[in-house]
């Protein structure tokens, strides 16, 4: 156990402070996120679950896997090699690649009631096509959605009715700036919660456009729950929209929904399934898909070679392999020892996430305190660690052991600062951790 | 001379056929907007100015340069080894890159007016990004904008108001799927026309965010138009973005603004930065930009090394070699050579755009036919060619003079067709070209 000096990263995080609002692009990868002033921030090298930041320390990432695109883990060998061929012959021309028919074909052979896809190169101008798409087929604006879907203003929308009591209805996602138009045209539902969706369907079936929603967040689904919304959408010729952003990749080689036997007309795939490469994709039926013709969706970047070659080479590795097999494993192993551990020390914990999307929050008042201090002892021994754990393949056994002693040696720690009678706080050498959003699922 | 066998090239194109609506994630590399059944659609390598298409066939791209994104010319050395060198050390990790801290600061010392910046991939996406942290600012809806904006909802609205006799504002671009409740909220004005500028300004200052526009599209800026957009804005509170997406890096190494000393509050880049590899920005003043922080503005792909990787290694070896002169005067000789040889053989062309970013269309009934026969001709002449020539700085003298050669025989071919009386369209092996949307400009 060493204190790493970051001095390069903190330099690197000064300057971005000043030219980059909010320092990332991300929320979920912003240093005050996990601890301001402790959390590097900034990676050099990344390879396997190592990643390197600019002052040379070592890190096993035990934390968010790339928000959930490395899925195999970094720089795969296999992904790299398919994408430096794709960057020898040229990745972009006047020209289209064929890559992408070979992935609309592919996509299509894993979800075999798809017939067509589009493009894109994020999750949230993925989600927003299919919105599109989905609006063009039916000359409908109303959207019902479950889950998170990005940073759109057809999502973000959902907060302007902020005169009601619970002001926001996706708590931490501001929709300054999302025009006043768009009031009411998105309205969300919790969960496994089928009164809430039937009752908000019956007051928007006529104007229905869509349901999108994520196919399994925390909870598996409930009996008859994603059946209801699948006979809702039939019947009032809405298109039911599954977005895999998230969920894909993690416990099959193909969307979660495959699992539960419940067929959409549309879904929604980005993060795992190019491994870290820029990709995103709208899978569906022709007849819905048909009717992106009716609209204009068009983007320059949606046809360079990289997104799709890294995307094929990722769903066939993935797919050779079982991956979803061994992340499930490695994610029920990390969450079991969660579970272990707080409980041999005494503190408490709520643990949620399927497998390999696993999160904990520390349920006491001062939680931030809790989260910062455990990214700042699990940073000393050479952990990037917060309170998520996304699984790669790479990650083994052996990691998750070692990863677990280390974090019951930070949580024995915790209890014997607790039993002082002394505040953790107190112990930080940076900042506790920023509260983001959390998704309403 | 000789025909090509595209055989495989076809078979690609019947498979993207079916599985993905428009054949292309872009309507500008949709093969049936040069001729269906000849343009071979699908690249296999490309590297310089030269392209290879799936049946081996080898072509001097004097088309459009990759919609514009290829600026220094395909597979370019020095770019790609930067991209080579990122994807061993690992694209993408749960930290940040610190490239976009670098070219948000390249992107600030090359546009002195700026302070911060925010990333994206794609062009769309960046200008639909600048709007909301605009509207954000100001805290109103309305949007004035003049030229091509993308795909999203905010700017497609402009087409909701079919109510009048002149349908479609922006022509070819369909709204279906556009939310209706954005009626109004985006007003389109004719580049250079001062007083239509004036009369919009005038019906909605009052709820202004913001007055998006490209500096420049087909024609210079008149004395004042811009100056006058300037007033405006500052007058009323809001945010000026200049849309650099398809200007920059043709005329000079940044935004084309920089020429004619009107500072924007923000601007959008895309396309050239990133020669080829999805990268989008938003530059702007500081206060302005902070607004990024009242809303919500996240995407995972967004974090990935490649776009900024790209982007500097680009805007850095296009300042060293003062591209924009060379590009300038590539396209120039281009531009001269289609009034040359259209006057020797008595075609009516009318040619429009900037010497970097050149277009001719055909003044006749048959002008479909003609784009396609131009079209078929020179690539047996071992061209991709059609009505538009977007400069790289690959494209050399000599690359000019060959396709000016080669175009000049296509032309005499055209007038010894028609003194025949017959008609062009008789000759096409494959389908008239269809006509996409024109630049509202």
């Amino acid at each position: 156990m060493v204190r790493k000096r970051i001095t390069k990263s903190l330099a690197v995080q000064k300057r971005a402070r000043r030219r980059i609002p909010g320092m990332s692009q991300l929320l979920s990868k912003r240093p005050d996120q996990f601890s301001l002033g402790t959390w590097p921030g900034y990676f050099h090298k990344a390879k396997g679950v190592m990643v390197w930041d600019l002052d040379g320390n070592r890190y096993i990432d035990m934390s968010i896997g790339g928000i959930g695109a490395n899925v195999l883990g970094y720089a795969d060998p296999d992904i790299d090699a398919a994408v430096m061929k794709a960057v020898r012959l040229g990745t972009s021309s006047s020209l289209n690649c064929a890559e992408e028919v070979d992935l609309a074909d592919l996509l299509c052979e894993i979800h075999p009631w798809a017939e067509a896809a589009r493009f894109a190169r994020t999750g949230g101008e993925s989600a927003a096509m299919a919105v599109r798409i989905a609006r063009a087929h039916t000359g409908r604006d109303t959207v019902l959605f479950c889950g998170y879907h990005g940073w759109h203003d057809w999502y973000l929308s959902a907060n302007l009715q902020t005169e009601t009591l619970d002001a926001h209805l996706l708590a931490g996602l501001e929709p300054a700036g999302v025009p006043r138009g768009l009031a009411g045209t998105a309205i969300p539902f919790p969960y496994n919660n089928t009164e809430q969706f039937l009752a908000n369907y019956k007051k928007v079936y006529h104007d229905l456009a869509a349901v999108i929603m994520e196919p399994i967040r925390s909870q598996w689904p409930t009996d008859g729950f994603l059946e209801t919304v699948r006979a809702c959408t039939t019947e009032s010729g809405a298109v039911m929209i599954f977005d895999e952003i998230s969920a894909a990749l993690r416990m099959n080689s193909g969307g979660a929904h495959l699992l539960f036997k419940v067929t959409p007309d549309m879904a929604v795939f980005s993060k795992a399934i190019g491994n870290g490469y820029p990709i995103g994709a709208v899978i569906g039926r022709a007849d819905v898909m048909a009717s992106a013709q009716k609209t204009f969706i068009s983007s320059t970047y949606w046809t360079e070679r990289i997104g799709p070659t890294a995307a094929l080479a990722t769903l066939k590795k993935h797919r050779a392999l079982d991956a979803g097999k061994h992340l499930m494993e490695i994610g029920k192993l990390v969450q079991e020892s969660w579970r272990r551990i707080a409980d041999r020390h005494g503190i408490a914990i709520t643990i949620s996430g399927i497998a390999p999307l696993g999160h904990f929050t520390f349920d006491t008042p001062d939680g931030a305190e809790l989260k910062a201090f455990f990214v700042q002892e699990m940073l000393d021994r050479g952990f990037l660690a917060s309170t998520s754990f996304y699984s790669m393949y790479a990650h083994t056994k052996r990691h998750v052991a070692a990863y677990s002693e280390a974090a019951d040696r930070v949580f024995a720690k915790i209890k014997r600062i607790r039993d002082r009678g002394q505040p953790v706080g107190r112990r930080l050498r940076g900042e506790p951790a920023a509260m983001g959003f959390r998704r309403l699922a």
